[in-house]
């Protein structure tokens, strides 16, 4: 099963070769076999499939290194109500818990396959999907269970927030989280995660799951500073997590925390879109030397867009960095926030996960805000 | 030649009807030929083809009321330069202009009807097509004739900037555009547009073009207010044009006398969201009680975007709008700017121009901002 794709008009590798120009790529068992000049691509005496670009740009699938997919219901009532400026009585995370704890598997598992199938058409050829709303044993467990049939990606994220059963005893929902939570999801799961911002969860307590997500063989990510300051980010350095998500207030000390370390920052450009946040400053980032990814955060209350080329547009428009940044950040950077090296680049041996654009570059990401641009996906050397 | 459309979750009708819930459309000859509760749809003895909308949303198909999509080029470098904040020497619209002179039909009819073809899957069933990029007799009038290949709505813009070589007789490039150059587009344009702004056509010299275009035949219809406030709304009101587009700075006269006329203010997000230029308060507008449609003025330089959802996501988070206001905006206000009742709107006798999305609301064209939401659209009554 071999595949050259040739006459591409302009390849972004997203390693340091950058970009190319007429090139071609060789695909052989799901793998990237060769790629270079197309005139020097490799002849083959036992044939080939031949995919002709027309000139078109290829670049790696995106890396969607921040999701969550398992979820009942929706809440546009809250969005709308929210654009409006109005207050929303109802809603906010615990509702969406509620109709998550509500559902069967057979509807979470057609709502998930219907997310990754429509991310997919996006060009988004890897997600990482967290749990984190049903906030009880059972139902962290169905959500990183079926978060584990789409994807290698699955984090357990039981501290997301603490239910209205424990209001009066966070202390007591962070042992559950640690204790036969952690017990019945770990089997599941790659990552640990814990939301560590005021109203959430404590340093303190996010320092606790983290270490015991560690323990039992978890690898740490964190979401933090998305609502406000804190001590967030360094502790998730000092831990050594993958990945700080949000960073949306980060002190200069967090981002020099940072620079010095190889955790990555995760900017989420649909949650400050959709909630009118104000957006952070990736140039800021990017100068100090911080590693950037770019995510979509798709959930029903903060950030419903599953598209990252609306993510790469926002993060050009609104928080600083050029069309090549925001695509690296939302392909190898993403593969970073992941401790992956075979995504998120075009190199030889890395997965064949590539999308042909319908557009001469990938400056067309942010220059056609909205467009689908996205013309065909392989996945695993594969046309999806 | 009789479709049912039936179980629609949500039917935005887009007329003083307003939401319907559980509704059905019956779709006969390319119109609609009865809309309402789907269990009192009409039976049909001769029978006619069923589709199940599964209980999602139906809105009108989009009306893009400003475009300039016959152009040849890009200017992909020139928006990275600008997104940088650098300068950029070379290009503007002189660049498109050069591109567009050397350029052939074929050239320029397949860009074209790739456009078009790109809009109708993003759910667009009706657009406006200005020329413009030609400014000399013969590349307006091959503009003109192009577009008219592909839509009743052509807009003459010869008036669009003075080109290079009358720079020195601006006065001397509207002889020539309410001249020869009027007489060779007149028979393919339905509508005379020019560009009343500082740097491109004062308010006198709008006039001469508009008026002479009247008395052609043509409809006015006027780009003002782009990038400063001036006399170019008021004078778009007087004459009684359709629309005026941009508003990007209006007075509070500018919005009294829009008020007080049928002239649509034309809103155009792609422009704002692609040049970093302040939003317009679409607010203010409509509570004024100007009739505000939405654009995406599709062009290479200031506003790539083709999506009309995308123009919605960004009107309801950065404009003020709700979810309900700017699907109107970008139908049947669309249709109010092109002075059109056939289009627009969900309605019996109008245009079976439909888009079948795959949501269940409206509002998750904000909600879930860069996804392709559109599952089906009809043209004329046949899907596409």
């Amino acid at each position: 099963m071999r595949t050259l794709i040739t006459n591409i008009g302009e390849l972004s590798t997203c390693t340091d070769a950058g970009i190319l120009r007429d090139a071609a790529i060789l695909i052989e068992n799901g793998r990237i076999a060769w790629v270079g000049p197309a005139d020097h691509a490799p002849t083959d005496p036992a044939g080939y499939t031949e995919v002709d670009a027309g000139g078109r740009a290829v670049i790696p699938g995106f890396v969607d290194s921040h999701s969550h997919l398992v979820f009942g219901g929706d809440r546009a009532a809250e969005f709308e109500a929210r654009m409006a400026g109005e207050k929303y009585a109802a809603g906010g995370i615990r509702s969406t818990v509620a109709a998550t704890r509500g559902a069967t598997d057979e509807e979470l598992r057609a709502r998930l396959r219907g997310f990754v199938d429509e991310m997919l058409a996006q060009g988004t050829t890897t997600v990482e999907i967290k749990s984190g709303y049903g906030l009880d044993v059972e139902t962290e467990q169905r959500q990183v269970r079926l978060a584990a049939e789409v994807t290698d990606e699955v984090t357990f994220l039981g501290a997301h927030v603490v239910p209205a059963e424990y209001a009066d005893d966070p202390d007591g929902y962070v042992d559950l989280v640690t204790g036969p939570m952690l017990d019945a999801c770990a089997p599941h799961a790659r990552w640990i995660d814990v939301f560590c911002e005021s109203g959430a969860f404590t340093v303190e307590q996010s320092r606790r799951v983290l270490e015991a997500g560690i323990a039992r063989g978890l690898a740490p990510r964190v979401h933090a500073s998305q609502l406000g300051p804190g001590d967030g980010v360094r502790m998730a350095v000092e831990l050594g997590a993958a990945s700080v998500d949000h960073g949306t207030y980060l002190t200069d000390d967090d981002v020099a925390a940072l620079a010095a370390s190889d955790t990555v920052l995760t900017l989420l450009p649909g949650v400050e879109f959709s909630t009118r946040q104000p957006y952070p400053d990736a140039r800021r980032l990017m100068d100090a030397g911080v590693i950037v990814a770019l995510a979509c955060d798709t959930n029903p209350g903060s950030s419903f867009t599953s598209s990252m080329p609306f993510c790469i547009a926002v993060a050009v428009r609104d928080m600083g960095m050029t069309p090549a940044e925001a695509l690296w950040a939302a392909t190898a950077g993403g593969a970073r926030a992941l401790r992956r090296d075979d995504i998120g680049v075009i190199v030889q041996g890395a997965r064949a996960d590539l999308v042909l654009l319908d557009a001469p570059s990938h400056v067309h990401l942010s220059y056609r805000p909205g467009v689908p641009l996205v013309h065909t996906v392989w996945k695993d050397g594969v046309p999806v």
